[in-house]
Formats: structure tokens, sequence, C-alpha cells
């Protein structure tokens, strides 16, 4: 049912965490994309082997539960797991535990393979992902429906697309949007809620030196919860919708 | 003549690095000052036993000599030392080696403590500093002078300071201005250059919400190395200056 599992050892570093002292949603991601990064390359799919035909691994959607971020200074352990893939998709989940085994975070990942060239997404290369050992499969796997944001009731900042912010994939990097989208929310807020659930989908790459607005809306739900729904948008152009749900801390 | 010596190993993450591969000044800077965050905690000075006593760490300088910037994916190995203090500061080398030990980086860092309360730096607690056994000494170790930006022939770009600019410390990371610093720096001009060299003086803190300026001017020396000198101004208030030394590529 699904493909080779792997784990690395991380301790949670200060210069990766809010003011709250929890890892930022922006550090979490990257280190989990490390952790697949350092799998694939230990079977043989570097980066630099992608680069070579043309290709590279994109993020199309993220699903993060957060039981509990991770504090700086903890030790935690990451796992991943490539679970399956289609036709133009793969299906990869990363775990966080603390050091007595409890699940703190599982993100769902959709990946596709992108033609450098093109810039469009190619079919998936069986010869690519056979050493993840994952299931092929026929249906799409559907990630939670993203709220848009309520237009007439948005809270929008502006952002300028930094040299910093493009990395060694030479394109910008995807936790990158996760930036725009909390540095948005109001810092009062901020302190008062928690994250426990992120959905992200990545629509239109955006590009050096790009002028984007982050915007957001707040809904609160008849269970207490609330959501916020976001969008970064580059002129006209939607590159990425969020939807985030928080409790009261 | 010095204190006791502390070293880690790290593999260069892709989200560590720029479009060219190469290892950021911030993730470098951010790493660095982590390793010596493992040795102070390893010798009872955590954060936290700090914060108990209303104190907390503060960078006043670096100076960074870079012979050569890690690449993604290579393994280097950080070292630091606290070197010596005299009544205000204390001095701490950082270096970073690469697996056959060629040097590749050293950073000359400047530390006080400040009092959480009043904002200030104190006298530096021989208690709190004793476990290093680094050098008491009287004079004030001099780091490079900072040539100041040309004003008639500055560039000029606005940062607004952001949520997560914090880090766990609660106030702004020292690596976020080299953030501001390297943003505002040309891209082409970054893509024919490397940098060799910084210095970097941080005066005045920033805060969460302020409007900061960070301009730069370049001038070329008579034996053709390129400096370029920075300044981050939070209204009128000098926040932070330092000089970049850059050679062609």
């Amino acid at each position: 049912m699904s493909g080779l599992t792997f784990r690395t050892n991380h301790q949670v570093r200060s210069h990766e965490c809010d003011i709250q002292g929890e890892m930022t949603i922006p550090s979490l991601i990257n280190e989990m994309v490390h952790v697949s990064g350092v799998q694939s390359a230990a079977l043989g799919n570097t980066e630099e082997s992608m680069l070579e035909k043309g290709l590279s691994w994109i993020i199309i959607q993220y699903h993060m539960d957060i039981k509990r971020i991770p504090k700086k200074d903890e030790r935690i352990m990451f796992e991943t797991e490539a679970l399956s893939y289609n036709r133009f998709f793969t299906y990869r989940v990363f775990r966080a535990f603390d050091t007595s085994d409890n699940l703190l975070v599982e993100v769902m990942t959709t990946f596709s393979i992108m033609d450098m060239e093109s810039r469009k997404m190619t079919r998936i290369d069986k010869a690519i992902v056979a050493p993840y050992q994952a299931e092929e499969i026929r249906s799409l796997l559907r990630q939670p429906k993203i709220q848009p944001v309520d237009e007439d009731n948005q809270l929008t900042m502006p952002y300028r697309v930094r040299y910093l912010d493009i990395d060694a994939n030479k394109h910008v990097n995807n936790s990158k949007y996760f930036d725009w989208i909390i540095n948005t929310v109001d810092m009062a807020f901020m302190l008062e809620h928690r994250i426990t659930a992120i959905t992200i989908k990545y629509e239109k790459e955006v590009e050096f030196g790009n002028m984007i607005d982050s915007s957001l809306s707040m809904t609160e739900e008849s269970n207490g919860q609330i959501v916020t729904a976001h969008q970064i948008k580059n002129g006209d152009v939607v590159a990425c919708v969020a939807n985030i749900t928080w409790e009261k801390r």
C-alpha cells in the first residue's frame, strides 16, 4: 500500500522559531522537504540527476495537521514515505514525532514533475518513482477543499519577491509563500491562537522582482474554530491559495 | 590564550542556499550561532538560565572572511571558540571547514550581555563566562573600520519588519539584517561577484512593524576589489552599518 519510509533526527534551532519559541511553518516545511531530498539522494535521484533530464520536482499542495508544534531545542524525528502515484502526481507524507513517539505534525503532500524548459508538468516517469516503491494508482487523491478569500472583507499586504527568496532549485522556495501568508496575520491574533491545520495549493510560480499581494479574510465556524482564507496574487494572477484553521491558546 | 573549542557537523540544505547553490550569509550565520548555543547549553548556560537572570547575549559585531562559501549538499564542520573577554565584551570565533579540513569561512564576533529590562549592556559577569575558559583581557579587540555609505550616491530599498523576523529570543534575528542588506544589492551584480569579506556592526535594535531603509553605495578600490557600504536606518536612527568586499567570479 505504500513505499519506503525514511527517518532523520533534528534538534529545533532558535532561529527556526518564532517569538513564542515554536518552530515556524516555513522552517518546518524546509526541514521536512530536506528529508525527502536526503531520501531521494540515497535512492539515486539527486536533484542534479533530475536537472540533467531537464526535470524538477515541484510541490503542488500541502495539507498539514498540527497536533503540537515543535518547540525550541526540542529533539524531533522526521519521517517521510512515498505513498502512491498516478499519471501526473506523486503523494508523500511527512511526519514529525517527539522523543516519546507522539505524532506532532502530519503533512500530506502532492508533488509533480516539471519540465524545466516548458515550465509545465510532465507525466510521471515510472523509472524515476520506482526506487521509492510507492503504489501506482489510477485515482487522484483529494485534499480538503480550500475556501476562497472573501474579497469584500479582506486585508492585504504587499511583498516584493527578493533575491534570497530564490533557492538552489532556481525558483522561489515554497516556504516563502508561508512567510507571506503568516506575516500578513495580525500579531495580536497570532499570540492568542495556535494553528491546527493548513491546506495550501500552489497555482502559479512567482518570480524575482514581482510585487505580490497577500490577502486574508477570517471566518468563525459554528464549532468555535477560526478559519483564515489566504490568497497570493501576482498582479491579476492567483499564485497560491490557502486555508489555516486556528484554535484559541 | 583562548578558551574551549566546540565542533559540530552540518550538511548544507537546498533551502539554505541561493540561486547559485551557495549557502546564504543569513543561513551561515544562523547555523554558526546555533553552534555556540549548543556549546553554551552543554556548559550550563542555556538561554533560559540567562533569561532567568534577566539577561540575554547580544551580538554587537561580526567580521567574516570568506575563502569559499559552502555549497548545497556539502558536508561541513563548524568550530567555535570563546577567545577572550573584557569588562563589556566577549570575543568568539566561528570557523567552517570542508571535509578535507580546509578553512572555508572565519567569523570574529563581538558579543555583549544585555539587561532585558533596561535594554542596555551590562558588565560581563565572570560567573557566566568562566565555563568557556576564555582569557580575561583589558583591551578592546578592534574589528576593521566600517566605511560609511556615500549618501549622495546611494541606492535605498524599504523593508517592513515582519512577525517571522523575530525569533525565540524575542528580538529580530540578527541574520535578518543580512537579508535586508543582501536583498538590496543588484541581482546581476550578485551573479557576477562573490563575497570575500563582511564587517557588520549592530547599533540599535529594530522592532516588529518598523519600516526600515536599507541603503548601499559602491566603490572600486585601487586593487580592483569592490566594496559596498551598507546602512540600515529606522527613521533617522542608524540600526546597523556594514561593508562587503566583493571579487569578480
